[in-house]
């Protein structure tokens, strides 16, 4: 599989589709159900899966360190990624309100967790998961820095920061911040508009793409906009003669595939048949005209 | 009282809390009285106070001047704001309508006219009151760069300026813009959001915030956002067992000062004992979730 | 006639009027008739003549090459402006859809056509006409440098690119980008506000503003709007002395004039004394109340 190497560090790169488990604890697979999925996912050349310390109400990642203890020699294939700075209400964090933390304090403490409950020893992309608007940037940068002095973290990046959150933040970090992870999909392309993607291009961010199929609207919804846009994908499924549902979810990723950015998509399906499917949009070409009508069903009209 | 020292400038500090003249006209004091408000607010630290040229349909900055008169050792214990660059139509301008003036010839004009309706030497700080969109960055640069040369404005910032304004104006000036001074408040949380906040902590530039109670709204309206504050604050009030007026006043100036950028909330109160009783949440530890739970109240929605 | 030179490269002015014609084709003319349309702008001074690729559905770049071949001379006196990337549907372009296209080939392929359909060797000014979301801004920017540096284009410049847009082009290339060219005008004043042409005055790029009358809706339409528009125009046209209709005209020009960022007005009209008319606006001094005042019959109320 194709990969996307970052150009700010040396020693990073993503597959071209990331693996996201943020449902792991959804699928009622056993550890070594898991397991053999993660290295199906590994030998399809899917290797950077993608995790946060909230998914599954906190217990996703000890699910996944479940199953890398039965095979750890998986761990060197993969690049890890997770998340931290929400605080759901509840009893696992002890919040009584869903909150953003990225005082020092807690983003260590959340690190120092992931990594316990998925049992390694670093992960390889700390991403913030929200903009905070209490976020102390010089206090913070320093902190993130020191867990990559301490090797808990290799590399660092954001999730879901505006432009301006980025910069602010990297203003006070002497290490880049190589990855922005927000949400773009043929209902949610706002981010190709607003100055997101051209931000992360600017500056060689890699964007990864969550919810890539807008939870499911793409192919199930009844609203006006995703009838549009599930009559754009099955007319296009027809043109080219593709079978209609694996078709319009390959072409979901091919359209974001095609983005110049190089957008990686994030795919969180626990289906192993499904994901193979969703693959081919590696292969697949998507000319100018698609990628514009596509475009057009999404946002209900034509360019300027 | 903690005080805010600029980090651009060496010889700039605010006091944590500003003291805010705009009703100054309104509340009917002799000058003794004034002179003896002002002191007060002096002893108790308060010593950043906040005027503009048209405050109180121009009379502000003179009833001022007229109350320094009678004590003018006290100038030396103030930082003096001062704000240009709005005319008001009527007759103490003799402006036909109401606009916008970025004019070397008017921004000299106004400040001169405030130093001498003041009757003081230098405003420690000058700001231009609202973004014009007729600004010609590089002839306005040149003013205020000579009124600081002449010893007229100590230094420079904004008010209300929109992250893309200030970065031209700065473009343009080799003194940097110290200060923006926008509306910030539980009623109007946009500016943590939108980047304003985050151009100020990027750029170390100090944001005051005006209208801290949003115009009295926080306590007393009846529309649907007010009375959600309203109860938000009066809860916490119960919760920690503060009276529910001071209480509450205290709080919203505390969720502010809790804001990693420093913002220094001006208070417009002519009320010696509402400012004594404000002042105290200088001492408040307002703990992150109880900021969420203020926020949510403001916005009427959870964080994302 | 004045004239706004490039202060960001040294070979470039541009009349302080802009000829538009993109209704050249429209206008019914032979082509003796437009070259002596031509002869008469030049000689007014109006020596910028703005074109783009699909004007006139692809034919008015043929029409212009058509007229000048009847007196090359002219072309000396000329800045030409041409745009190119995007593709409208149909038999001329052979797209199925409206769509841009930023890519390398196309870009090359439009500027080498537009210079055939024109007769000319060489445009002043390639603007990339709308900011495509599938720009490669590398690639973009290499194949650009590459037609300057064979002579195609002597300089570069992009249209309805948002501020973030530019910074991402501008980047990768090695060279300035000049121009924006922006709709502006009484009933569309917003890139005065959002940073469109607070970008242009910081980055010292000439904004050109299309539409400068709104496609004729500032004297014609009955809208709410316009009629307001309307009727501040008339109001002034009165206390000034002008006659109503082309007094309307030279104030909406004047209006645009009186900017500090130097937007150059692209006028469209092919009826010459309609366009001297127009002209007149430079001799209009229009006063800042009076630009408020226009200003707030655009939008419909005052400054804040």
């Amino acid at each position: 599989m194709q990969r996307i190497a970052s150009t700010l560090v040396s020693d990073l790169s993503l597959s071209r589709i990331a693996f996201g488990l943020w449902r792991l604890t959804d699928w009622q697979y056993s550890p070594a159900e898991r397991v053999a999925l993660f290295e199906q996912m590994l030998d399809l050349g899917v290797t950077t899966f993608d995790l946060a310390d909230i998914y599954g109400d906190y217990r996703c990642e000890r699910f996944f360190g479940e199953a890398l203890k039965l095979k750890p020699q998986l761990r060197e294939r993969m690049e890890i990624v997770s998340k931290c700075s929400i605080r759901l209400a509840g009893e696992a964090s002890g919040a009584r309100i869903n909150h953003y933390d990225t005082s020092g304090t807690h983003v260590r403490g959340a690190v120092e967790n992931s990594l316990r409950d998925m049992g390694i020893e670093q992960m390889d992309l700390l991403l913030l998961h929200r903009p905070d608007p209490l976020m102390d940037a010089e206090a913070l940068a320093a902190v993130l820095e020191q867990l990559v002095a301490e090797g808990k973290v290799k590399h660092l990046g954001v999730s879901n920061f505006l432009p301006h959150q980025v910069d602010l933040l990297q203003s006070r970090l002497s290490l880049p911040l190589v990855v922005n992870q927000v949400e773009v999909s043929l209902l949610h392309s706002l981010p190709m508009f607003d100055g997101q993607l051209d931000h992360c291009q600017q500056h060689r961010m890699i964007p990864m793409a969550w919810s890539p199929f807008a939870g499911g609207r793409l192919f199930s919804a009844d609203d006006a906009d995703a009838i549009r846009v599930q009559k754009g994908l099955h007319a296009m499924c027809e043109s080219r003669g593709l079978e209609t549902e694996t078709g319009a979810m390959q072409l979901a990723v091919a359209w974001l595939l095609r983005h110049p950015a190089n957008i990686v998509p994030v795919l969180g399906s626990g289906n192993l048949q499904r994901l193979v499917a969703a693959l081919a949009a590696l292969e697949m070409e998507l000319g100018r005209e698609e990628w514009f009508e596509l475009l057009r069903a999404g946002r209900g009209r034509d360019v300027d």
